[in-house]
């Protein structure tokens, strides 16, 4: 028996914000004082930094769980399935439905319930839940599904990362420029082939990472409400995330059975493309290898960091060909590594 | 093996909101219009329907985390356990953290990983994430609890249902006075004694039943900002509940292999006590018997609706011999259920 794949969806933003679209921006630091440089500068660093060029917005009249429905729409027809046969319908977020314009998040019903009202689906017996776990929500909530197909509990679950951080940044913060919306979602079943999810890895790190992202107050001295934007330390994430995602990519893929050889692809959270490659570079160092060229397939360049969205969208953008020069094909074995909020990190060993 | 419950805690809040309290309050219709008769007549009036004569509001310095945090510390110790051993700390809330005087829900990073902080777990082993259900997310995430220990993933979890719904009241709503603030806890693992989770059941129903509870507008009229709050349709709610709750309790009770007679107590959510009492009035009525006296322990008289608190808030009062002429044994069979926002239903049966 095994736990697979069987169709995926995802909604990408009509509203494109690009880089130059920041240039009025007032950016500040954390203690109001202005950042030295002009705002091309500044963006010109951001860009070659983090990779960024551009990154989506949901329309105003939309809210999370409208577009978390959209890509779970397109994954049950990719999956071609019959909806009413889903077990679960899980959705992981951060920050629920913003509306524009306010702050309040909006959670209940939770957005599992808003999704599977969407869709129509009348089954009583197909429970929805949501799940808060950082940007590694979506890795997580796979593994649940997993859980309850090897506890006898489920056999088809639909799995859904959706958020729009648009919602909550402060746009007197340089680090407004990394976040963006979207939505992914995967049909997983129970299988009778093999290869699908082979090993998985979790961990909380709630020392002093608790607080590496959290909410907090804008960085314009002079606006003194009492609202709180998402927020992060930057630097600290990078050496977290440098110093564990490596190890837990390296234990989870040792659990599996597979060797580094057998690794096709890297389907990596999408929050800084030179973290991200920093981190690829040192787990093929621990087995004392390069980087191979291509492996880990990147969509931040126009997508931005859409927190839980980010692999299920890059997965669904390889495997319906959208993406230049990847592909993923049959028995291929292939990694997914989160790193958030918590501090979490997670990682999967797939067989496609 | 089995999965069974080896410790509890709680923390009851310390501030008293009596009914009294609620006599200079401005009731308003939904439509804004007055509510016919005298305060003392609109408090009287639902103190008959939902035996509610008290509630408790947390502190103003303090969150839900904090309140999770004392009900954990309390279930650790009471299971006599070394907390790094614990593979899973899941808690089930809705509105995440709201400060006093603030209308924003946080909830990065998750309430789970700031209990752990509060916890000094340093086992990064630990995973903790947060389950949006409604009402009925701390059965949920026993539920959670129970795959995981059966998919052979985790062995030890602390589960904790914490809410404060004092946070969004809308004070010109009479449902207002329903809502009160707690957090309950356990310590689950898998055993080699018999008993424990022997049966459970969960359902969401999600087509206009999505929302019956959900996030709306003050009741007063001259009050336009955007501020929304914890809203209801009661009579939708009672008349959904009493249709399928006692099913659920039955298939549940079928499903673990136990009769009617077996059942010691039925713990169940606490939102209403004359909604509770015609549930299970007509869970027995089902097995063609009267309600056995004393089988529904009861705390909302004082405690009011705690939302995912009010079930283990219950239990632990049982077990530390709080509720006077209550006790559960040894291989007592008791059924757990809830009811609420999704709606979801859901239920269990547990040999102690």
């Amino acid at each position: 028996m095994s736990v697979r794949i069987i169709g995926t969806g995802s909604y990408i933003p009509s509203c494109i914000e690009k880089n130059e679209n920041f240039y009025n921006h007032e950016f500040l630091n954390t203690d109001g004082s202005a950042i030295l440089g002009t705002n091309e500068d500044i963006v010109a660093k951001f860009k070659a930094i983090t990779g960024i060029e551009e990154r989506r917005y949901i329309n105003q009249e939309l809210v999370n769980s409208d577009i978390a429905f959209y890509a779970a729409e397109k994954a049950i027809e990719d999956a071609n399935i019959d909806k009413e046969t889903l077990d679960y319908i899980i959705v992981a977020h951060n920050y629920g439905d913003v509306k524009f314009g306010s702050e309040q998040s909006d959670t209940v019903p939770s957005l599992a319930s808003r999704v599977k009202h969407f869709l129509g689906i009348k089954n009583p017996k197909c429970v929805g839940y949501d799940l808060l776990f950082g940007c590694p929500g979506w890795i997580e909530a796979v593994i649940h599904a997993k859980a309850f197909i090897n506890a006898g509990i489920a056999k088809r679950c639909l799995v859904i990362g959706s958020e729009t951080l648009s919602r909550v940044v402060d746009k007197h913060d340089r680090d407004s420029m990394i976040y963006s919306d979207g939505a992914g979602a995967v049909v997983i079943e129970e299988s009778n082939e093999d290869g699908g999810i082979i090993a998985h890895e979790t961990a909380t790190f709630a020392a002093d990472e608790a607080h590496f992202i959290y909410f907090g107050k804008t960085n314009h001295p002079e606006i003194t409400d009492q609202r709180r934007y998402i927020k992060m330390y930057g630097r600290k994430i990078y050496e977290f995330a440098l110093k564990n995602v490596p190890l837990a990519l390296k234990n989870c893929l040792e659990a599996s059975g597979f060797g580094i050889s057998d690794v096709k692809k890297i389907l990596i959270h999408q929050a800084n493309e030179k973290m991200d490659e920093a981190i690829v570079k040192r787990f093929y160092k621990l087995h004392s290898m390069e980087t191979p060229k291509g492996v880990m397939p990147m969509t931040i360049n126009i997508l931005g960091n859409s927190s839980v969205a980010t692999i299920p969208t890059l997965l669904d953008f390889i495997l319906k060909g959208k993406l230049e020069g990847q592909e993923i094909n049959k028995g291929d074995v292939i990694l997914f590594a989160s790193v958030g909020a918590g501090m979490n990190i997670n990682a999967i060993v797939y067989q496609h």
